[in-house]
């Protein structure tokens, strides 16, 4: 045993952080004091419209290309979300942001403008609930006071990098998603904050690829992962289904999200009955907005996240949520290299403080 | 003031586990109880062979492309450094690992085969400190009882992504840095384990982008992030450089480096007088091997801790360094946008148990 060179070991507390393999419990759980979300045009005109902060004019926001105003959108998201928290960029110790672009740049770009530390990641569409996870884990240590988790995506931006150039026009088949134009932000504050939502637990997901390869279907890919956490969060956590008002997952679809629905039910006898939700699903209007299978794109989590929730649980209309972000881990290189489409889910507990 | 739903807080820890804005100590600080390196013909014939694990026979591993030879060694690294420290997947609660292709496909392919939780991170060749700093901190605070950290990069997928096809012989400048063909990966597991090496503290860089847009001299434009992040440390730490052995970064290679000595010592009147090396430079023999700045990608740093610092504290060869992760966030697309490259650089510290 080697000498230590610190403080005590604080063991009581390590005993009771874990739950399970990559299932945690924080101890005082940290708050989300403040969101901000920004969307697209069309975003704008969803039914989820009333709960964003900020709508677009147009895709281009003042900026030559799509990149840039995905960039753009993501710094506003999080310097808007500082503010509203009344907090300035000195007070925050970290920020966690992610995107789907090559090399996370919308991330990277935003956060040249800003002198708070950053840690990028990458999960995918799961990358905003794993960075909440993040968040509120190096909060709740006390490794920072506060923390703010943002992610993005831009349909354009996303659709001539991962698929066809826009101008294109390319058909698309029903099982399809719609990459949200959307950027959102939350700060995540000590649990002595005030604040409408407590990060209570969180469950880190496992990489599932059960062949499937069609990037045009990226829902029914996912179920697997999502399934999988859902089940060793309520196993880790001892809790059944009827904890959370809401099992919210992000992104689905609504090819996906039936599936997922019948694979809890079927194989594992849990029945979702009308407590689930998707956040692809929620941002668009399918009998207005021509979206096939609904939204995906970190904006949909990160914007239902930071805009909707934070305002519907400050107001009392929801109390538990899951959040399960879902992501599928591919590349176009890998998808031409004849591979299948690896996925992950990172789950977060999302509670209004004195719910229950 | 909101009703708290868990268990009491715990705030005397909280207040010593941060340091300043992004500069964290650990309380009890974890260890890197094993290591494994795993590297291209080139890299086994450079300095650093002798401590290296695994040297590849030629650059495609027996598959059909570089992008899955560089998640085959990814995978390997993660599953030998578990195996080395005696574990099973089971053991490990959650793996960080990053690498800088596209949509991170080396990590999240790689993790398909583990049934071990996983969070990808994009800071690109600052990822594998990042990764550290993470781990150690969810590993610190009791969120998990042993973390993996991996990252890797492959010369001939990222000069095809990055730059240009191999094929086409291309002249690269005297600035120009060539990208390790590597993985490694650490076990990094609770204070109360025996191992070689203590997680002491860690520093979370900021975004920096002071204009340069040469992707042919990386190493000159990420000087400013390394020396933000190495003053922020010293300054929150309270330490001296000569507290460190080593402060090691990686990668400015040849140039990058002689431009960083230079500016800590005009600008901050900071001696590194002999103290400092460069992952990027340590990897290959400039007098044998033609790679003009030095080695650059995340192989280099994952390979030189995880290869050789890991032998070398355990053998008491060296007692504390510094690692300065340091990472350009540019992408091919932001290049031909005409954009300049933003920066960042991650630090933790790395001691030797007892040595002082």
């Amino acid at each position: 045993m080697a000498t230590l060179t610190e403080a005590p070991p604080d063991r009581p507390q390590a005993a009771t952080r874990r739950l399970g393999q990559g299932t945690v419990r924080f101890m005082l759980p940290p708050r989300i004091v403040a969101g901000f979300a920004l969307v697209g045009p069309m975003e704008g005109r969803g039914p989820m419209a009333g709960y964003m902060d900020a709508t677009l004019e147009d895709t281009y926001y003042g900026e030559r290309c799509w990149e840039r105003t995905e960039s753009k959108m993501l710094k506003e998201a999080v310097q808007h979300a500082i503010a509203r928290a009344g907090l300035g960029e000195g007070d925050v110790d970290v920020t966690l942001t992610t995107d789907l672009l090559n090399q996370c740049v919308s991330s990277s770009f935003a956060m040249r403008s800003l002198t708070v530390p950053h840690v990028g990641i990458f999960c995918a569409c799961a990358g905003f609930a794993g960075g909440m996870a993040l968040a509120a884990a190096l909060v709740d240590a006390g490794f920072a006071r506060r923390a703010v988790v943002g992610a993005s995506s831009h349909h354009d931006a996303a659709e001539r990098q991962y698929r066809f150039p826009t101008e294109l026009g390319v058909q698309r088949p029903p099982t399809a998603q719609w990459t949200v134009t959307g950027a959102g932000a939350v700060v995540i504050a000590d649990g002595d904050t005030s604040g409408p939502i407590q990060v209570t637990h969180a469950t880190f997901g496992r990489v599932w690829d059960l062949g499937l390869k069609d990037p045009y279907d990226m829902g029914s890919a996912m179920v697997p992962a999502a399934a999988d956490t859902l089940l060793r969060h309520l196993r880790d956590t001892g809790r059944a289904v009827d904890a959370y008002d809401w099992i919210l997952t992000g992104d689905l679809g609504r090819v996906g999200s039936r599936i997922f629905i019948d694979w809890m039910k079927d194989r594992h006898g849990i029945d979702l009955d009308g407590r689930h939700s998707d956040c692809g699903v929620l941002i668009y209007d399918p009998s207005r907005q021509d979206v096939h299978s609904g939204g995906s794109g970190l904006g949909a989590s990160a914007c239902v996240v930071s805009g909707y929730l934070v305002k519907a649980m400050s107001r009392g209309l929801v109390n538990r949520v899951l959040l399960i972000g879902t992501g599928s881990l591919h590349s176009p290189t890998t998808h031409f290299q004849g591979e299948s489409i690896p996925t992950v889910a990172h789950a977060v507990s999302l509670e209004r403080p004195g719910a229950r």
